[in-house]
């Protein structure tokens, strides 16, 4: 049986999976997942992850984010990188500057798996 | 003005963000996040909390989980340590062996947030 149908078939107490354990039944979905988590175990990249969502528009590039997490504009920049990499965030140039706006999908999927994960 | 008051005041695109800029507005809200996030870093440790979430009435023993992941029962516990401490899962003695289940709050809290994040 995979964990999947043990999951759905049997008795859960008060808490139903379906969500995280449909994902991350094989290795290569919690790889991935993984990954998305690495990036977000940072407070720091938590908290620019949110200024960027937070910003007019919805898009903010490193000079509106520096003075707000008290860093360099090359450490902040680091951090973003590491944030557009895992999908969490995507990078737009537009002349001198990138800018950088959440990814809504990327959230959102991962949102809704742990979720359903506690219900 | 705050930065929860500039995701509620302004124009957002199709992206409201209230979850996580309510959340991680301060550092230390940050740090708690970051640190869960962190717990679910590695593919082992993702996979082991669906493996407990979906295992018969809700908790496992490292006993039960040893094998599906492949790994030494030394470091199934070092994994499992990590999400009790990161308060993703807990865990209770039962003569010999302790008994772990997935923390429903802490699940709900984190994907409530990602949710609201990118809805």
């Amino acid at each position: 049986m995979s964990v999947a149908e043990q999951a759905g078939g049997k008795g859960r107490g008060d808490v139903c999976c379906a969500g995280l354990v449909r994902e991350v039944a094989d290795p290569r979905s919690a790889e991935v997942l993984a990954r998305a988590f690495k990036a977000l175990g940072d407070a720091t990249r938590v908290r620019l992850l949110s200024l960027v969502a937070a910003h007019e528009g919805g898009e903010a590039c490193v000079c509106d984010l520096t003075e707000p997490v008290g860093l360099a504009q090359s450490t902040v920049s680091h951090h973003l990188k590491i944030l557009v990499e895992a999908g969490l965030l995507t990078r737009t140039q537009r002349g001198k500057w990138g800018y950088y706006a959440v990814s809504p999908g990327a959230l959102a999927r991962i949102g809704r798996l742990l979720n359903e994960s506690a219900c």
